[in-house]
């Protein structure tokens, strides 16, 4: 991946195809995730609605990190649309495995976090990490999220290990 | 409610309207759900597809405790489908205020716990309560939930007052 462009952006109708590509290869790359092989699959056209819907969504965002043609990483920010939670964003943030190293995930992060701070309505940012993915939880707190608690048994390995799992936030102001 | 018989048991499709109804009001009758007045509301029909729903699903399940004809308390365990998180059931509780006090969330809770040691997949429990209801916080405390985590501006009242919300776990073996 030499001196080939990054772009972060928010995604795109163009995307579509990519993006779902992307998510489906990620469930084979990585047991960080809760998804796997055997999670069902957003269609081309299914990831098509699902950005329009969040194009149109007041607290809710979809950022890519494009090379190329390539969707190589994607954060998701979702949230509630109930007045009680709807300053919550919570951050699901994935890259392929050919581009781990580069920083793709720290770009996309900064735009989250950019985003967020100009959104007018998100005040809170979380995720969940598996505590073992100790690289993620550094650049979680380098982002300034902090370790709000332990899940028992938030998730588990592909062989039924039971796992713990950080609950991180970050507050926005 | 005196002389009133209580039952608790999975919710039944005669129970659609009634559900439905009960979780209106309970928008009306409390700030510590994170529903409100303004939230979107299942019509009966929606109410009866999702209670076949529930009644199919191999991790979750609905429980209503019902006085007469009306839904008087409802609790609802809801889990995902991939294998990695299939274990973990979380918890929604709610009794109506006219019911305050003569135990159906412990009656509930204890029917939930009952199906959970026995449903054969659910390994942990959760649940999020607003650190403020303390009466709900002893509760879970009773029934064994341990006060995993604190999220910081979880929720936020009427007025956009943030408030401290606890995750609590239970493990099921």
């Amino acid at each position: 991946m030499t001196e080939q462009e990054v772009i972060v952006r928010e995604v795109l109708p163009e995307d579509a195809a990519g993006l779902a590509a992307t998510l489906k290869q990620l469930t084979t790359e990585t047991d960080f995730i809760t998804r796997d092989e055997d999670s069902p699959h957003m269609s081309a056209q299914e990831m098509a609605v699902f950005i329009e819907q969040k194009a149109q969504s007041f607290n809710e965002i979809c950022l890519v990190a494009k090379i190329g043609d390539n969707v190589a990483g994607v954060l998701m920010i979702s949230a509630h649309s109930h007045t009680r939670i709807n300053h919550i964003g919570e951050i699901f943030l994935a890259v392929l495995k050919d581009y781990w190293g580069y920083g793709l995930g720290q770009l996309l992060m900064t735009a989250a976090i950019d985003w967020a701070e100009h959104s007018g309505v998100i005040r809170r940012l979380e995720l969940t990490v598996q505590r073992r993915n100790a690289k993620a939880v550094h650049i979680y707190e380098k982002f300034g999220f902090k370790i709000e608690g332990i899940k028992k048994r938030g998730a588990k390995t592909k062989n039924g290990e039971f796992l713990d799992v950080y609950l991180m936030g970050k507050l926005i102001d």
